[in-house]
Parts: structure tokens; sequence; C-alpha cells
């Protein structure tokens, strides 16, 4: 498969994810919406549709859909990203620029589906809430750690989800991203994707939006680094214990 | 398979779409019932399992239920709507007349279902919001917008969904919709479908409803050419962009 | 298969749908549990996964669970109401049998599992809320028809569900459960089956239940009757329709 | 296979589940997380994806992650817990081993994620709600009877899944794991499982949580005992009744 199908198939499926995952955001957090103050369950269900969607869309490419997920599987040591895509230099930068590009642009398309309630929300916290996460309490170790972790579970068990036989495709992945987000959301908002946050935190810097208050680019770092890390400990960990290895071979 | 066949089989599935689907609005949104204030969740999954629903009943047609996804279908370039469905001027017009017939008769079930408290409600905007959407901040252009990108995504997604493989069958759509609901219908109320919303209106028009008030014609337009228009781009797109012509091929 | 194992897989079955089902209207409306105040959207799930668990459990007869689903069969003109179940009348009183006894029995383990709440709750209505359902705005016609029609819905899209090819295996139903009940549960609680109420209905009025107040036996004979007939006529409305014969054949 | 690999297998699978379980009891119970008060039903959905997450990783050893399922299968007599892993004393202690080790450590990573959060909540009870179940009303024999019934549906109904087709794999279970709660959950919090109980509650008394309360070791033994009464029933029942026996086999 040429690499720019493989470009274009994670920039329409990190599109989709950003589009639909900012906007259950957006409708919980935005003054006026039909989903205002719908609850944290309702946002975890969003997140999950919206990776499910995105995977349905980039199936061509193996739906990496974040920086993360490309890591681990480079660090577990696989010959191909996709079935015809070898791991290489080329390949890993396609994926990690398809997946930058296509999460600012569905958060550009976010912000025309809800343009009205952005001008309309008074508080300058909930409009970048809808585009990026931040922390319910600051500090640079915690906030590492939990999104460590949170990443470590996303890229264990999608390497393990080959070896159990199941009619489930996307669905498992996107159960998994729900369960993630109720279970270990609570601190840092999960974002468990660097494309995820930092696409959307750019297009919140660029974009004129109403009223907007800073990007918060002091924390930016975090839901950067932490999820490379835990993914990239995921595809480490999944190599060495003999279980894993086996059951997603 | 006979016209006639196609006719009755998307009545029956997009009656059966309307039924459940003005139900819960009527369940969270008129006085008195079990599931009053229920919450926009729930809304989702309400409207999602009636996706769910409609497609079991209408599957001998290929349960269009959408002159939005009939459109998306004509314009991706596809031979058949159905097995056993050639594309054409007859046909089209047998899903476009379907469609409307049976989201008209599943709004009167409807309205039959929750007779008394209809007549129980004091409020009007309670009782024709069960039947049809209407904007949170009303807008020509932006609501355009907002139905335009939900119905794209609908349509786009759909026509992914052959090219990866699960045994999901009708769960895919279900979740799909659920996710739109939660994410994107937070602006209008997410119509993305033309039927969905026009037959229900007219259905409000015709009934003999107790203390209704207006049909809200002069928005009337805006969930009918919005969801057309996203449905068409969809599957022109879907047409031109190399990924998910494969994979849906 | 012998009719002892019929009766044994239904009474099984039956009663796990009960204990659960009851199980969740207890969690959310006795004083001092866990899920108090869970809301409907919690107690529709609770239901829905009452059928799932009990469509595993009583499998080898077909899992009917419903005497509205039996007498549906029986209308639809099935030749077997399971594999090697001949639709005669031995065999449907031994279904109606079944769905009986073990629809009492799951109410009375339902009661032992919350016993202490049963005691601390001092409002009656919670307590046979817990075991049969009661009408929102009580009317002889118009709870009548509501539970006609959430019936017709539960048993026409159950024909339809062997036409659609898909690895849901229970979960089809047990999310048309959840459906009926978001959408259609509104008005009466969705009884939508004889068996779930007049079951657990004697048992709230055998069993030694602390406080306890009347069990309404004045409006009991209507979810039964409501959903007999609309299971009825959707087994009738199938048999008619080609598009439901074809897809189920 | 190879007791090492049951006993890793086990550890890290039944680690995903405490750490995905327990971390929603956090989300919701700790001061200023992003899901405080999220609801029951959240914490329902929680643990259900924490099963199904375990599952998946532990596929490989059959995925108990629970003692009463090793006793429940034990006392059913079958012949092997997993594909190559023989029923004996040896692989007994070996599946109970790592069920409480992995148990033990996913509360302590939980811990870890939500460390801020433990630091910040001023009340001990949330803190150990977090880690353990506790009693709505406390009552050694009423507790022990919800806990017995609960863990009886969970391995009588495991028992059956074999027995129907589906294309689901684990997310049976989790749908069962959420029923369970929601409607079994009320009186104790449905710990169903010794060693989500016992392992936690270690961590607890072991780890230096700030301002943390008693472990509460007298009602410990209760979510030890009645759990592996539930499945050891559950086990011979489905024993002796045709209709399980035949199903699973």
């Amino acid at each position: 498969m040429s690499l720019g199908i493989v470009f274009l198939s994670e920039v329409f499926g990190t599109g989709m994810l950003t589009l639909l995952g900012c906007g259950v955001v957006a409708n919980v957090a935005l003054r006026g919406t039909k989903g205002n103050n719908g609850g944290f369950l309702m946002v975890t269900w969003g997140w999950g549709i919206a990776v499910f969607s995105g995977v349905f869309v980039a199936a061509k490419s193996g739906a990496h859909l974040n920086p993360a997920v490309t890591l681990g599987l480079l660090m577990n040591g696989k010959a191909e990203y996709a079935p015809g895509v070898a791991v290489d230099f080329g390949s890993t930068l396609t994926y990690l620029g398809g997946e930058m590009v296509g999460a600012f642009l569905g958060a550009v398309v976010c912000w025309l589906a809800y343009k009205q309630h952005f001008d309309d929300e008074p508080e300058p916290a909930g409009k970048l809430g809808t585009f990026s996460t931040g922390p319910a309490i600051r500090s640079t170790p915690w906030n590492l750690i939990t999104e460590i972790i949170g990443t470590f579970v996303l890229v264990f068990v999608i390497l393990t989800l080959g070896g159990t036989p199941s009619g489930l495709g996307p669905l498992a992945v996107a159960l998994l991203v729900v369960g993630i987000g109720v279970s270990l959301g609570g601190p840092t908002g999960y974002a468990i994707n660097p494309a995820r946050d930092l696409g959307p935190r750019i297009a919140h810097a660029l974009l004129p939006i109403k009223g907007k208050g800073s990007s918060d680019w002091s924390y930016a770092w975090i839901p950067v680094v932490g999820p490379l890390v835990g993914g990239a400990l995921a595809g480490i960990v999944a190599r060495i214990v003999p279980i894993i290895i086996t059951a997603a071979s």
C-alpha cells in the first residue's frame, strides 16, 4: 500500500476521532446545547464511539489514530504497521503526520458544528476543554503518571485483542476506550493520545474563537510525553511477557 | 425484488425508527412519564436502538430508512440499492416514498402510545419536540452546517462499514447514531434524516393533539436540505478518496 | 427434546430474567441501596441484561421467557418452538407453565437478595413497583394500547432477527428490550410479558414482605392481556406481510 | 501450558480488572475528579469493561480472574481449567495465587493513578470504598446471602455461555457483570469475587494512603466466603440440572 493512502486514511480516521470526541465535550460543556451537563458517562461513550467510527474509516491503514499506538507497535517489534505497510522511518513519519493533521482538522470541523455555542459560552476554560485535556489537580509528576498508566492499558490491551476470537471488530477498542475514560480519566481527562490533544490545541490557538483564553501551553507537553511513554512501555512489556507475545502472534 | 416489497420494507423499518425514536423523546419530555428527565444520553440510546430495530425489520431492502442514505448511495455511484434492487428513478422514488410514509406512521403510533401524556403536558414546545427537531440557537447558515456535518459523518462511516470484518451487523450503525447524537446533536437535535424530521412534523400538523402549538414550518426545510447535502457530499467524497472506494468495494 | 427439559429450561431462564429485572428496580427504588435513584436508563439496562442472561440460560428451549413470545410464534404458524420441540397443546402449556413458575421464583430470590432494604423501605408503592408494573396515568384503554404497541415491537422485531446475519446472539434481543424500555416504557413501565408481571405479583401477594400494601389486582390483567394481544398481532402481521415471512424463513 | 504462564496470565488479567474497577470507583468517589458523582450506572460500566479488558489480557489461561469462577469450574467437574491446563491441586493453587497477586497489584497501580485525589479526599470511607466493598446495611446473614446470589448468577451464566453461538467473546461476560452490578449490587456493592475484594483490601492496609481509616477487617471474610459459596453452588447446580450440562458440553 502506498504511503499516500496510509496518510490519507489516518487523516480521515483521526479527523473522525477528534470531530466526534471534541463534539461530545462541546455538547456537555458549552452553554445552551441540547446535551448540556449530560455527565461524564456520556462524554466517555462519545469518545468511545469516536474511536469506533475512526477505526472503520481508517481500516485500510490499521487505524492507529494515535502516535502512542504507532510507537507501541514499533517498540513491540512488529514487522508491519498494517497489512502491506512495513515498519520503517518513512512509514512511521507518515502515520505520525496523518494523525496530527487529522486531529487538527477534526477539531476545526467540530468548532464549525458548534460555532454558535462557542460564541455564546462566556467561560474560556470550557472552550479550551472542548479541544484539549487539562488536569483536575496540576502536578507534573502525577499527571504524567496517570497518562502513562492510561495509555499503557490502551496499548497493552490492544496488543492482546488479536489473541481472543470474537466478532467485535472495532467495538472491542471502543469499549476499551470507554473503560479507560470512566476508570482512569478522573485526574487528567485521559488524553492517552498525543495527536488527540496536541492537534486540537493547535486548532484552539489558531482559530478565531470568540472570547477564547490561553491554550495552556505549559501543560501541553504532558499529554504528549505521558502517552508516548505509556505506549512504548506497553509495547516493550508485551514483547517480554510470554503470554502476550503468544496471544498476539 | 419487486419495488412493492422495497416500499413495504422501508415503511415498516422507518416506522419502527420513528416509533421508538419519537418514543424516547416523549418519555423524557412529557409530563408524568416514568422516564421523565431521563437525560440526553438516554435519548441518544433510544434513537440508536430505534435505528437498530428498524434495520432488522427492513433488512430485505437494505434498510436505508433515510433519504440522505439513499441519496448518498446514489451519488456514490452504487449499481444497486440492495441486493437485487437496481439504482434507477423508480427505485429511488420507491425508497423516498417508503421512508416518508413509514416515518409519518411511526410518529402516529408513538402519539397513541403516549396519548395520555400528550394530553397532560401543558407545554406545546415539548410536544413538537417529540415529533421533530428544533435548533438550540436559531440560525439558518449554522443550523444547516451542523446538519450537513452530522449527516456527512453518518453516511461516510456507513459507506466504510463493509470494509472492516466484524459480526456487529446492525449494531455498528446503531452505535454510530448514538455517537452522532452525543457528539453532534447539541446544536440542532441531529435530524440527520429528512424523513425522520418531516414525516413526524406532518403527523404533528395533522393529528388532533390536545393543546399543540405551531409545527414550526419555517424551520422545517433545514433538517431536510441539510441532511440531503451532507449525505450527497459523503457519497461524493467517498467516491473520490481512494481509501474508502477500496474499503467499501 | 423432552418437555421436562423445556420446562426446566424456561424456569431457569425466566427466573434469571425476573431475578435481575426486579433486582434493578429494587436497587433504584428501595431506600439505602447503593444504586438508589440510579435513573430510568439504568433500569432499562438492567432489564435488557436480565433478558440477555436469561436467553443464555434457556438457550436449549429457544428462550421464550415470555408467554407473548410463545403466543406470537404460535400465531406466526411456526412448526417448532425450538429445534426438536413441535408446536402443540402440550408444548404450549409447558412453555407457559415454565415461564410463570420461573418468573415467580426469580422474584422470590430477588426479595431475599434485597431483604433488608424491603424491610427498611417505608413506602408500599416502591415495594410493589419492584415486583410488578403499574401505570403512570391509570386508564384501561390507553394502558392496554401502550402494552399492545410495546409487545408488538418486541415480538415483531424478534421474528425478523433471524433474517439479518450478525454475531450478536442474545445481545440483539437484549438491546431491543433496552430500546422498548427507554422508548415505550414511559406510560406503563413496559411489562411486555405476562409472566414477568403476574409471576412477581403473585410473589408479592404471598411473601411476608414487611409493610407491603395492596398487590393492585385491579390492574393485574392489563399487563397480561395487553402483551398477549400485542404478541399475537405481531405473529399474524409478520405472517401476512411478505417481507418478514421471507426474512425469517 | 506451563503453570508459570497460567500464573502470569492471571496476574496480568486480574491486575487489569482491579486497576480499571477500583479506578472507576475512585473517579466517582474521590474529591475533585472529572467523573465525581458520575452515578452508579457509570460504576457498573467501569467494572464491566474492567472484566472485558482482563479477559482479553488473560485469554491464554481461560481468564478466570476470580477464585469463585475457579471453584465453580472445579465443582462443575471440568477436566481442564483452560485448554491444556488440567484441573488438579497445583493448577488450582496457581489460579488462586495469580488472582490474589494480580488483584493486589492492580489496586496499587490504581492508587498511583489517583494519588493526588486520595491525598485530597477528606473522608476515609470513600478511600476504602475505592479498594473494597462494604454493605449498605451491615448484617452477616443477609450480606452473605446477597453475595451468594450474585456470584451464583455470575458463575451459572458463565457456565452456559459456551452453549449459545455468538460472536460476542469477552463482551458477554462483561455485560453479565454490568447486569449483576445494576441488579444485585445494591445491598453489598457486589464483590462477587474474593480476589477482587481481598487483594485490594490488603493493598489498602499496606499502602501509605494519606488519612486512611480502618480496612474494615471484620467484614472482610463475607466477600470472600459468600462468593466462594455462590460459585461452588453454581458449579454443582449446573452439573445436576441437565439443561446446563448439555448446553455447556
